[in-house]
Protein backbone atom coordinates (compact mmCIF):
# COMPACT_ATOMS: atom_id res chain seq x y z
CA UNK A 1 0.00 0.00 0.00
CA UNK A 2 1.13 3.36 -0.65
CA UNK A 3 1.38 6.39 1.40
CA UNK A 4 -1.20 8.13 -0.72
CA UNK A 5 -3.56 4.69 0.04
CA UNK A 6 -3.04 4.80 3.60
CA UNK A 7 -4.05 8.95 3.73
CA UNK A 8 -7.10 8.51 1.53
CA UNK A 9 -8.01 5.17 4.18
CA UNK A 10 -7.76 8.33 6.84
CA UNK A 11 -9.92 10.50 5.22
CA UNK A 12 -12.90 8.00 4.82
CA UNK A 13 -12.49 8.56 9.16
CA UNK A 14 -12.00 11.98 8.79
CA UNK A 15 -15.27 12.08 6.76
CA UNK A 16 -17.21 10.17 9.02
CA UNK A 17 -17.91 13.01 11.97
CA UNK A 18 -16.78 16.24 9.19
CA UNK A 19 -19.99 18.66 9.11
CA UNK A 20 -20.27 21.40 5.97
CA UNK A 21 -20.43 23.21 4.12
CA UNK A 22 -18.96 26.28 5.73
CA UNK A 23 -19.29 29.47 3.73
CA UNK A 24 -16.19 30.00 0.96
CA UNK A 25 -15.09 33.08 2.19
CA UNK A 26 -12.91 32.87 5.42
CA UNK A 27 -14.31 33.75 8.42
CA UNK A 28 -11.50 35.07 10.30
CA UNK A 29 -11.11 37.30 7.32
CA UNK A 30 -7.42 36.69 7.62
CA UNK A 31 -4.61 34.94 5.38
CA UNK A 32 -1.60 32.78 6.16
CA UNK A 33 1.55 32.66 3.85
CA UNK A 34 3.92 29.60 5.16
CA UNK A 35 6.35 27.26 4.31
CA UNK A 36 5.61 24.08 3.18
CA UNK A 37 7.68 22.34 6.10
CA UNK A 38 6.22 19.14 7.39
CA UNK A 39 5.99 20.14 10.71
CA UNK A 40 4.35 23.89 10.85
CA UNK A 41 0.72 22.20 11.35
CA UNK A 42 -0.67 25.99 10.71
CA UNK A 43 -4.36 25.26 11.57
CA UNK A 44 -2.53 23.93 14.66
CA UNK A 45 0.06 26.32 15.58
CA UNK A 46 -2.53 29.27 14.71
CA UNK A 47 -5.55 27.64 17.15
CA UNK A 48 -7.06 27.94 13.77
CA UNK A 49 -10.56 25.89 12.58
CA UNK A 50 -12.09 24.86 9.13
CA UNK A 51 -13.32 27.84 7.38
CA UNK A 52 -11.19 30.35 9.31
CA UNK A 53 -8.29 31.52 7.24
CA UNK A 54 -6.74 31.21 3.89
CA UNK A 55 -3.47 28.94 3.68
CA UNK A 56 -1.08 29.60 1.46
CA UNK A 57 2.67 27.97 0.97
CA UNK A 58 5.37 27.07 -0.52
CA UNK A 59 9.10 25.57 -0.12
CA UNK A 60 10.09 28.48 1.68
CA UNK A 61 7.39 30.91 2.73
CA UNK A 62 8.77 33.11 0.23
CA UNK A 63 6.69 35.55 -1.31
CA UNK A 64 7.00 35.44 -5.92
CA UNK A 65 4.28 35.97 -8.57
CA UNK A 66 2.00 33.57 -7.67
CA UNK A 67 1.62 34.10 -3.74
CA UNK A 68 0.84 37.70 -4.77
CA UNK A 69 -1.79 36.14 -7.12
CA UNK A 70 -3.04 34.37 -4.46
CA UNK A 71 -3.32 37.14 -1.95
CA UNK A 72 -4.45 39.65 -3.69
CA UNK A 73 -7.68 36.67 -5.22
CA UNK A 74 -7.96 36.47 -1.10
CA UNK A 75 -8.08 40.25 0.13
CA UNK A 76 -9.84 41.30 -3.50
CA UNK A 77 -12.22 38.39 -3.87
CA UNK A 78 -12.84 36.91 -0.81
CA UNK A 79 -12.66 39.59 1.97
CA UNK A 80 -9.60 38.98 3.70
CA UNK A 81 -7.89 42.00 5.66
CA UNK A 82 -4.83 40.51 7.21
CA UNK A 83 -2.09 38.34 6.34
CA UNK A 84 0.72 36.54 8.65
CA UNK A 85 3.94 35.56 7.07
CA UNK A 86 5.85 32.75 8.75
CA UNK A 87 9.25 31.62 8.18
CA UNK A 88 10.87 28.96 10.59
CA UNK A 89 14.32 27.71 12.18
CA UNK A 90 15.79 25.01 10.58
CA UNK A 91 14.52 25.85 7.53
CA UNK A 92 15.73 23.44 3.98
CA UNK A 93 16.37 27.13 2.30
CA UNK A 94 19.01 27.78 4.59
CA UNK A 95 20.94 24.88 3.32
CA UNK A 96 21.39 25.45 -0.38
CA UNK A 97 22.31 28.30 -2.68
CA UNK A 98 19.86 29.53 -5.70
CA UNK A 99 23.06 28.99 -8.30
CA UNK A 100 24.19 25.49 -6.97
CA UNK A 101 20.69 23.85 -7.00
CA UNK A 102 20.08 25.35 -10.74
CA UNK A 103 23.26 24.00 -11.37
CA UNK A 104 22.67 20.49 -10.01
CA UNK A 105 19.29 20.28 -11.84
CA UNK A 106 20.89 21.79 -15.53
CA UNK A 107 23.79 18.99 -14.71
CA UNK A 108 20.86 15.98 -14.23
CA UNK A 109 18.66 17.24 -16.88
CA UNK A 110 20.64 19.31 -19.15
CA UNK A 111 17.62 22.23 -18.71
CA UNK A 112 18.36 25.38 -16.33
CA UNK A 113 15.27 25.93 -14.26
CA UNK A 114 13.75 29.59 -15.45
CA UNK A 115 12.41 30.30 -11.89
CA UNK A 116 15.47 31.62 -8.62
CA UNK A 117 15.17 28.81 -6.15
CA UNK A 118 14.79 31.72 -3.68
CA UNK A 119 17.01 30.06 -0.96
CA UNK A 120 18.42 32.56 1.90
CA UNK A 121 21.10 32.39 4.01
CA UNK A 122 19.40 35.11 6.75
CA UNK A 123 16.15 33.78 8.07
CA UNK A 124 14.56 37.09 9.48
CA UNK A 125 16.30 39.25 6.67
CA UNK A 126 14.04 36.88 4.10
CA UNK A 127 10.71 37.31 6.84
CA UNK A 128 11.57 41.52 6.28
CA UNK A 129 11.98 41.15 2.41
CA UNK A 130 8.89 38.68 2.26
CA UNK A 131 6.71 41.42 3.96
CA UNK A 132 8.59 44.25 1.58
CA UNK A 133 7.67 42.37 -1.63
CA UNK A 134 4.06 42.04 -0.06
CA UNK A 135 4.13 46.12 1.04
CA UNK A 136 5.57 47.07 -2.23
CA UNK A 137 2.70 44.89 -4.48
CA UNK A 138 0.52 47.36 -6.40
CA UNK A 139 -2.38 44.44 -6.20
CA UNK A 140 -2.52 43.64 -2.81
CA UNK A 141 -5.13 46.96 -1.41
CA UNK A 142 -4.74 46.21 2.23
CA UNK A 143 -1.73 46.17 3.90
CA UNK A 144 -2.52 47.44 7.80
CA UNK A 145 -2.19 44.26 9.07
CA UNK A 146 1.02 42.63 7.62
CA UNK A 147 3.08 40.61 9.89
CA UNK A 148 5.94 38.38 9.85
CA UNK A 149 7.24 35.80 11.89
CA UNK A 150 9.89 33.05 12.87
CA UNK A 151 8.17 29.70 14.21
CA UNK A 152 10.70 27.51 16.33
CA UNK A 153 10.55 23.86 15.36
CA UNK A 154 11.75 23.35 18.52
CA UNK A 155 9.40 24.85 21.23
CA UNK A 156 6.62 24.92 18.69
CA UNK A 157 6.47 29.22 19.25
CA UNK A 158 6.37 32.35 17.08
CA UNK A 159 8.57 35.08 17.54
CA UNK A 160 7.47 38.53 15.53
CA UNK A 161 10.42 39.84 13.14
CA UNK A 162 8.51 42.73 11.70
CA UNK B 1 -7.76 42.98 19.79
CA UNK B 2 -6.56 42.49 15.76
CA UNK B 3 -7.51 39.03 14.50
CA UNK B 4 -3.71 38.39 14.54
CA UNK B 5 -3.15 38.51 18.08
CA UNK B 6 -6.17 36.73 18.56
CA UNK B 7 -3.95 33.96 16.45
CA UNK B 8 -0.58 34.88 18.54
CA UNK B 9 -2.34 33.68 22.09
CA UNK B 10 -3.32 30.36 20.48
CA UNK B 11 -0.07 29.53 19.24
CA UNK B 12 1.18 30.72 23.31
CA UNK B 13 -1.52 27.63 24.32
CA UNK B 14 0.10 25.33 21.22
CA UNK B 15 3.27 25.79 22.38
CA UNK B 16 2.86 24.58 26.39
CA UNK B 17 1.73 21.08 24.76
CA UNK B 18 4.73 20.70 21.94
CA UNK B 19 7.33 18.56 21.86
CA UNK B 20 10.46 19.32 18.99
CA UNK B 21 11.95 19.49 17.33
CA UNK B 22 11.34 16.91 14.66
CA UNK B 23 13.49 15.74 11.92
CA UNK B 24 13.49 18.11 8.33
CA UNK B 25 12.57 15.73 6.07
CA UNK B 26 9.25 14.56 5.62
CA UNK B 27 8.52 11.46 7.26
CA UNK B 28 5.82 9.89 4.88
CA UNK B 29 7.73 11.18 1.76
CA UNK B 30 5.14 12.45 0.32
CA UNK B 31 4.26 16.51 -0.69
CA UNK B 32 0.39 17.46 -1.01
CA UNK B 33 -0.49 20.73 -3.24
CA UNK B 34 -4.03 22.15 -2.33
CA UNK B 35 -6.54 25.18 -2.43
CA UNK B 36 -5.63 27.73 -0.14
CA UNK B 37 -9.60 27.52 0.86
CA UNK B 38 -10.03 27.73 4.57
CA UNK B 39 -11.85 25.07 4.60
CA UNK B 40 -9.52 22.60 3.29
CA UNK B 41 -7.55 21.58 6.94
CA UNK B 42 -4.83 19.34 5.21
CA UNK B 43 -3.68 17.97 7.84
CA UNK B 44 -6.68 16.83 9.16
CA UNK B 45 -8.45 15.68 5.71
CA UNK B 46 -5.26 13.75 5.26
CA UNK B 47 -4.97 12.87 9.01
CA UNK B 48 -1.50 13.94 8.95
CA UNK B 49 0.87 14.89 11.83
CA UNK B 50 4.05 17.17 12.21
CA UNK B 51 6.40 15.99 10.61
CA UNK B 52 5.30 13.60 7.67
CA UNK B 53 4.23 15.80 4.23
CA UNK B 54 5.07 18.59 2.42
CA UNK B 55 1.83 20.76 2.53
CA UNK B 56 2.12 23.66 -0.83
CA UNK B 57 -1.07 25.74 -0.94
CA UNK B 58 -2.18 28.62 -3.69
CA UNK B 59 -5.14 30.00 -4.75
CA UNK B 60 -7.04 27.12 -6.69
CA UNK B 61 -4.43 24.42 -6.07
CA UNK B 62 -3.55 25.24 -9.47
CA UNK B 63 0.38 23.88 -10.36
CA UNK B 64 2.56 27.11 -11.78
CA UNK B 65 6.48 27.68 -11.50
CA UNK B 66 6.13 28.60 -7.94
CA UNK B 67 4.76 24.55 -6.98
CA UNK B 68 6.87 23.42 -10.04
CA UNK B 69 10.01 24.80 -7.45
CA UNK B 70 8.50 23.62 -4.63
CA UNK B 71 7.70 20.09 -5.64
CA UNK B 72 11.43 20.55 -7.30
CA UNK B 73 12.82 21.01 -3.24
CA UNK B 74 10.68 18.97 -2.18
CA UNK B 75 11.63 15.78 -4.08
CA UNK B 76 15.51 16.32 -4.92
CA UNK B 77 16.69 17.75 -1.34
CA UNK B 78 14.34 16.53 0.85
CA UNK B 79 13.59 12.68 -0.51
CA UNK B 80 9.66 13.25 -1.12
CA UNK B 81 8.23 10.55 -3.72
CA UNK B 82 4.73 10.52 -3.70
CA UNK B 83 2.39 14.16 -5.04
CA UNK B 84 -1.08 14.58 -3.59
CA UNK B 85 -2.95 17.17 -5.48
CA UNK B 86 -6.52 18.34 -4.19
CA UNK B 87 -8.69 20.74 -5.51
CA UNK B 88 -12.38 21.35 -3.92
CA UNK B 89 -15.90 21.76 -4.99
CA UNK B 90 -17.18 25.41 -4.68
CA UNK B 91 -14.05 26.61 -5.38
CA UNK B 92 -13.63 30.58 -5.70
CA UNK B 93 -11.90 29.68 -8.44
CA UNK B 94 -14.96 28.95 -10.36
CA UNK B 95 -16.54 32.44 -10.14
CA UNK B 96 -14.79 34.47 -12.23
CA UNK B 97 -11.87 34.75 -15.54
CA UNK B 98 -8.62 35.40 -15.74
CA UNK B 99 -9.39 38.35 -18.33
CA UNK B 100 -12.79 39.88 -16.25
CA UNK B 101 -10.30 39.73 -12.52
CA UNK B 102 -6.92 41.43 -14.67
CA UNK B 103 -9.25 44.08 -16.17
CA UNK B 104 -10.80 44.82 -12.58
CA UNK B 105 -7.16 45.11 -11.07
CA UNK B 106 -6.15 47.50 -13.87
CA UNK B 107 -9.26 49.49 -13.95
CA UNK B 108 -8.46 49.84 -10.14
CA UNK B 109 -4.42 50.36 -10.11
CA UNK B 110 -4.13 51.27 -13.46
CA UNK B 111 -1.94 48.09 -14.11
CA UNK B 112 -2.05 45.00 -14.92
CA UNK B 113 -0.83 41.88 -13.18
CA UNK B 114 1.80 40.00 -15.38
CA UNK B 115 0.48 36.71 -13.85
CA UNK B 116 -2.47 34.93 -15.13
CA UNK B 117 -5.40 34.87 -12.10
CA UNK B 118 -5.54 31.24 -12.59
CA UNK B 119 -9.19 30.81 -12.82
CA UNK B 120 -11.30 27.56 -14.11
CA UNK B 121 -14.18 26.62 -15.38
CA UNK B 122 -13.84 22.38 -15.15
CA UNK B 123 -12.97 21.29 -11.99
CA UNK B 124 -11.90 18.13 -12.46
CA UNK B 125 -10.32 19.35 -16.04
CA UNK B 126 -8.46 21.73 -13.73
CA UNK B 127 -7.41 18.55 -11.80
CA UNK B 128 -6.31 16.69 -14.90
CA UNK B 129 -4.49 19.33 -16.21
CA UNK B 130 -2.58 20.75 -12.71
CA UNK B 131 -1.58 16.95 -12.90
CA UNK B 132 -0.34 16.99 -16.72
CA UNK B 133 1.39 20.25 -15.74
CA UNK B 134 3.81 18.34 -12.83
CA UNK B 135 3.90 14.91 -15.42
CA UNK B 136 5.55 17.37 -17.99
CA UNK B 137 8.15 19.34 -15.83
CA UNK B 138 11.25 18.32 -16.29
CA UNK B 139 12.55 19.91 -12.92
CA UNK B 140 10.32 17.33 -10.97
CA UNK B 141 12.02 13.90 -10.97
CA UNK B 142 9.58 11.24 -9.47
CA UNK B 143 6.49 10.82 -10.82
CA UNK B 144 5.35 7.59 -9.96
CA UNK B 145 3.15 8.57 -7.91
CA UNK B 146 0.96 11.51 -9.28
CA UNK B 147 -2.71 11.32 -7.80
CA UNK B 148 -5.28 14.37 -8.53
CA UNK B 149 -8.98 14.74 -6.42
CA UNK B 150 -11.40 16.81 -5.64
CA UNK B 151 -12.10 17.48 -1.80
CA UNK B 152 -16.14 18.00 -0.93
CA UNK B 153 -16.63 20.86 0.94
CA UNK B 154 -20.00 19.13 2.38
CA UNK B 155 -18.64 15.65 3.07
CA UNK B 156 -15.13 15.88 3.65
CA UNK B 157 -14.29 13.34 1.48
CA UNK B 158 -11.66 12.76 -1.28
CA UNK B 159 -13.08 11.72 -4.42
CA UNK B 160 -9.97 10.49 -6.80
CA UNK B 161 -10.06 12.28 -10.63
CA UNK B 162 -6.77 10.92 -11.94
Amino acid sequence: MSVTDELLANNARYAETFTGPLPLPPAKHVAVVACMDARINVYGVLGLAEGEAHVIRNAGGVVTDDEIRSLAISQRLLGTEEIILIHHTDCGMLTFTDDGFRKSIQDETGIKPPWAAEAFDDLEGDVRQSIARIKASPFVPRKDSVRGFVFDVATGKLAEVV
